[in-house]
């Protein structure tokens, strides 16, 4: 059996993980999704104050490689341990059983800045949202979700999450093989992709 | 028989004609292309030396409401019978006959400016290409197929396409479903949307 790996990567706040899901739901069984969040350092030597002002917006702050390493293991049919990440303590929580699907989405902001990333995607999706909107989506989701005050996540967006983007996601596009503007709410782009994912796996089946 | 009607907009030399090509010959005798180029207002009026100072990228240089139009008879199944255009002697040169066919391609980088054309789109595909890129692409078909001065194409750039698609068709990509990086060359955003074309028809008919 052949896979297909769909990359995934947009700025913070954009609506890749809604479009990682829809596309998840359109083939449930058939497909697992891996983010590159899980793959964030552990810094167990740190103390948590520490920990917090670590530049996460960063490639380097992420083990990439590992995340290599398991995207490769599933497109051969092997089943992976992936590691699992909490946002509120800045800390790696464990390692979970994964086995591999037929379609394997990877997404994450910073995946097409790794080159082997690219190279093992099938289909790069890149989803476009203005930067207010994101800021907007992110501070919701850092202060309802994740229990940050609003001070903290304006900082940080300024301070390194904008920079980063910038330097790092932004250029990135040009990676991409499609770009979705709006994120999840565009249903035309989604609906479309779903069904030359659906094409692709017919040809390669 | 349900008809699909896909614009395809983006600036000049972004390789939306290729696009609408590749798409075109994917169905071949079940689709039409329809430029907006071929409903430049002729301004019979006007000597040559006045007719090459108009405004060309301006969308009040276009009988848009006549497109209109003839997309609406076109989904509707009805024959239309459009204007072409000559750029060398900035002219209408005649009326065509077009038959109705399953699938309606409309492109022309202003098209998705007007909101009729937009509410007639079922899918509306905007092509990405860096600026610099898309002028070495117009300054040599103006050069080489059109016959034009190469000074005269950089001051036209300048002067007119240039501030045009920044007030027109940049801001118009926010209208599109699926955005395709680099034009013609994409081959993976292609066939996707070709696939998803195709799934389309299937449940439509």
């Amino acid at each position: 059996m052949e896979r297909i790996i769909i990359g995934i990567a947009g700025g913070t706040g954009s609506g890749k993980t809604t479009i990682a899901k829809k596309i998840f739901n359109a083939f449930k069984d058939e497909a697992v999704i891996l983010s590159h969040d899980f793959y964030y350092k552990p810094h167990e030597d740190m103390p948590f104050e520490e920990r917090a002002k670590v530049n996460y917006d960063h490639p380097d702050s992420l083990e990439t490689e590992l995340l290599v390493a398991h995207v490769k293991q599933l497109k051969e049919g092997c089943a992976i341990k992936h590691p699992t990440y909490d946002f509120t303590s800045h800390a790696r929580t464990g390692w979970v059983d994964m086995e591999p699907k037929q379609i394997i989405i990877v997404e994450g902001i910073l995946i097409f800045t790794n080159k082997d990333l690219c190279d093992l995607c099938d289909v790069k999706l890149f989803v476009h949202t203005d930067a207010d909107v994101r800021f907007i989506r992110r501070l919701r989701r850092d202060v309802e979700v994740r229990g940050r005050s609003m001070d903290s996540v304006m900082n940080q967006y300024l301070n390194t999450v904008k920079p980063m983007h910038e330097q790092f996601v932004e250029p990135s596009k040009a990676k991409a093989d499609i770009i979705i503007p709006e994120g999840g709410h565009n249903v035309i782009a989604i609906s479309m992709i779903v069904d030359g994912i659906r094409k692709k796996l017919s040809h390669k089946d």
